[in-house]
């Protein structure tokens, strides 16, 4: 395994690199976002037109901006988006006016509850502008004519994502979905951005067994578009993994498949549970991240999420203070090394046949078993091998043999590599 | 929902007026206190001829009563079936005769361990003669010569039973059970008569979606006979509840079907856990009131039933102690509403299918949503849609929704309305 | 039942008398003790030729042993077969030499953890030879030069296992396994054999429902060859329990099949809790005693072990300290005594099908049912009644009957019996 200190203070960089960007469901945000995560791992990228149907919904008009900014009567700027690309209603409509605080009042966004805080709001389909800020800012302002300023253009352009593969012997597929359509905030989601791009990297160590397909694409309606664009071979998809919030100090957080009992859905309690790490493993609810679109009744498909502390579950949440000091490069690191021992186990959980089903092998003739006969310790690695052999009968695979044996799950590879090697079962 | 103490009062007030009958299995106590319930509801009367073979059983003699007493030698009547219908062993055969105490004792009945008690007893189908009486008044009776006097009628006649309907949107039925057999025992099953009385009333305030028969009948072979004359509709039976020893101070008991996860059931265990009421559900036995004919394994409905302490659990219980005071108006009232609330959720307990199961459906440009994006609360219809349309796959109905989101079964349902009205899913 | 005491003695008789014989996988010592063992049940004794291909295994040559000692400079033996058939290591190829002790200590085991102990070791499938003693034996050795001697012949010969059956109403077997194998280890296995052998007369006393049949085989190769040579009638076999361990003052263990749900594995949890011995049920492990065999996936037979503490569970496993001090004529009587009562429920653990299904079929006029109506308290005898009417559809048995309605199982066949008796149910 890779060197996890030295990762995640590259997922540090990477994420420090992505955070003044302002992203967006479209616009420019995201291709730059893209052509930095680009540097990283090739992507692919596409271009999907306004106006594009994609299931029940349609690509909306492309949104870019260039500045925008509240200035008092001496044309201080009191709220500038080039401080903080928060500082904007997502998708704002342009405006440019003059106009008494009370009336501006509408169109600004605080969090009384956190009067330091800017929180961070949109509205994507409905034609608005405004401002967020923080509630002590918005104290500060005396009353009297502001100007408003949000200089964007909403116009027919595209929606933009990549996707980047690691091909594996089978092309089966494994999904690995981030969400890049949020600015300035650090947790939600360059936090899972920077996991998942180095997640490629490692995966692309030695030839896994799955195909891995990485997407990046903004949230709800880019994952509808993807679905929308893959819909003929979405039957290959046989696992995925949603990852956002991946760098704040809480614990794990697992979020089961809409079907619960998936094979990503036990692959990740065992490694959770078998890691030792503290975690937290939560039932589906639809809410949340693309597990949504990927869980969605007619899909249905076998795709979990992981977090650390999860959605909406922390004050920072959606707001300033989930900003570069809310992420470490040691809970990435941490969220990182998770995904690779999970895929480690997904991608050699095969189900095998024992050519020998009646009774016993002879193990000890292959050189598979101590000679010695009496002693009432038994190796590890014989016990992996006989518990192999017990359940390879098609309907259990090597993860079922961990569990039910309590075995690790490396060892249970293993004794099915030397069973396979010495051609006792077959995949 | 009908202001519950006033039905309360009423219902006190028709127990009160039930109690002093002589119920038995047949007979002209049955069709008085029959022609009393009518004046509640309109009921539609049977009479089925003594001979008729019902099931494994044949519908019995008819028995009347007219008097009964133990008279002593200076003719004061020390027992007098005029004090209390308990007075005398139910379907005694007629007597008059002079006998020494001694001899008399073998037909006494008595209750030592409440020596201030009358017992409620009956030989239905063994002929035989009896009194009931408190082991006091046996103590204090002299040795001596008594006169026994049951001036009663045994002779072909019939079984009377009654059925009210409350018309449904769909021709499936929910039955609602209760035995009228019992004489003056007031829990037992006054109280049950009540509240399924006041039940039909409630149910009728709306056109509910099923139909709702509501059998008032002799236990055991009145069930027996209803069935024997029902069986070719009986898959028209969808749900059903016997409603028994509905008024007493003890906690609400549902006694699951045999089947155990039979819709009623998942029903009454959710609603009495959401109702916070202290409660209790208990596995099926086939022992206790008709759930026994319902569910036995030829029928095997799915009938519960439901009490307030169950079955033959408390002391008073087949005493004379089961009198006025033993049930009150709160109780009786407590069991309505817990039976309104149970068959609002059963009513409503829909199964829907997604029609845009692919990805989510935008609610937002429907109405059905929040235009403003990035907070963290969001609200519970919105999640209940959510829900609703995550689990409408045809395989699951609303209750489902409610149980695995834990949203209230009533914003499920709402929700469910909202769907359906903006053509997202069909029942 | 038996008189268990006596049972217990004779039981510890029988063990004292197989207890110096020397035994192995294959040789005299295996023919003496059937020999024995026939003495108290006919066997049907089987020889299989060295070289008979069984499953994945061959029959290994017939091992022999006359004599084996180590012998100081002055002649003196200081470890001595003659005084214990542990000290040799099992299948020890001939060898006559003299070497200083330095060359020797590679032949020699001991256990240092438990001094005063000599181990059992066995080399079956590897030439060696070998000797095994106490640890303080072996310190007490002056460096010098010892004679060794092991005078045994290795030679194409017999497997030799033994077969008694007890002949059931119906041709499905209950196969019953015990080890042979083992030399002077008191628990391991002869206590196992002397329970066998016991179960074997105290079901012959009446015809039980199921043959049984009763296989007393060397451990691993003698399970295999059984089964390659009853290959063609293995579906015979409907329940199975392997005995071992079955004298030492533990509690009870009963490890189920690798099935898991069989109906031994229902019947012995329902057994031993029922008889609120303490013990332990354990799932199954591919590894222990002919289990393996029995459960490998090709078979996956329902067969369960019982002994009391388990497979390698005692510090005395496998050491002279399972001596006859370590196992108990009370210890043996218990264990056959539960595997009577485990059997005494399976062998009437049948299926009925109600003929009255529905309703209720009237048991009064059948003489079952009281005929004084009223009465709280409800006989035992007519609850199980009502329970075996309500259960019998085909899909239970007596025992789902026993389980659900925690009736004891006694009482419950006895129901059966009765509505058997009355037409009412048939088999």
């Amino acid at each position: 395994m890779a060197p996890v200190t030295a990762a995640g203070d590259e997922m540090y960089a990477l994420v420090e690199r992505l955070y003044p960007l302002c992203r967006s469901i479209t616009g420019d945000g995201v291709r730059a976002t893209l052509e930095i995560v680009g540097e990283y791992v090739p992507l692919r990228v596409h271009e999907v037109p306004t106006g594009t149907q994609v299931l029940d919904w349609t690509v909306p008009q492309e949104w870019n901006i260039r500045d925008a900014y509240i200035a008092d009567a001496t044309g201080r700027r009191v709220v500038d988006f080039a401080a903080s690309s928060l500082h904007v209603l997502g998708y704002s409509v342009p405006v440019s006016a003059t106009m008494p605080l009370a009336e501006l009042r509408g169109h600004l966004h605080t969090l009384p509850e956190h009067p330091a805080w800017v929180p961070y709001r949109t509205s994507y389909y409905q034609p608005e502008w405004g401002f967020c800020l923080a509630q002590e800012t918005l104290d500060a302002l005396p009353d009297g004519e502001y100007e408003v300023c949000v200089d964007s253009t909403l116009a027919d352009g595209h929606l933009t994502y990549a996707e980047h593969v690691v091909p594996g012997q089978v092309p089966d597929e494994v999904i690995v979905s981030c969400h890049v359509c949020h600015p300035s905030l650090a947790n939600d989601n360059l936090a899972g951005i920077a996991v998942a791009t180095f997640l490629a990297r490692a995966l692309a160590e030695r030839t896994p067994y799955y195909t891995y397909r990485f997407v990046f694409a903004p949230g709800t309606i880019g994952a509808i578009t993807w679905l929308a664009r893959n819909a003929e071979r979405i039957d290959r998809v046989k696992h995925g993994l949603v990852l956002a919030c991946a760098g704040d100090p809480g614990r794990l957080t697992y979020k089961q498949s809409r079907r619960g009992d998936a094979e990503i859905d036990r692959v990740m309690r065992h490694v959770l549970a078998a890691s030792e790490r503290p975690h937290h493993v939560t039932e589906f609810t639809p809410y949340g991240y693309d597990e949504r679109q990927f869980c969605s009744p007619g899909f249905d498909l076998g795709v979990g999420s992981l977090s650390r502390t999860p959605y909406a579950g922390y004050p920072e949440y959606h707001t300033s203070a989930d900003n570069l000091d809310f992420v470490s490069p040691a809970a990435m690191a941490d969220t990182l090394a998770l995904c690779r021992e999970a895929f480690a186990v997904l991608d050699r959980n095969r189900r095998y046949l024992n050519l020998s089903p009646y009774g016993e092998p002879q193990l000890g003739r292959r050189g598979l078993y101590d000679a010695l006969g009496g002693r009432s310790d038994t190796k590890q690695a014989q016990m992996a091998m006989l518990w192999v052999l017990s359940l390879s009968d098609g309907e259990h695979g090597l993860l079922d043999v961990a569990e039910r044996s309590g075995l690790p799950f490396d060892t249970v590879a293993a004794a099915a590599d030397a069973l396979h090697g010495a051609g006792l079962i077959k995949a």
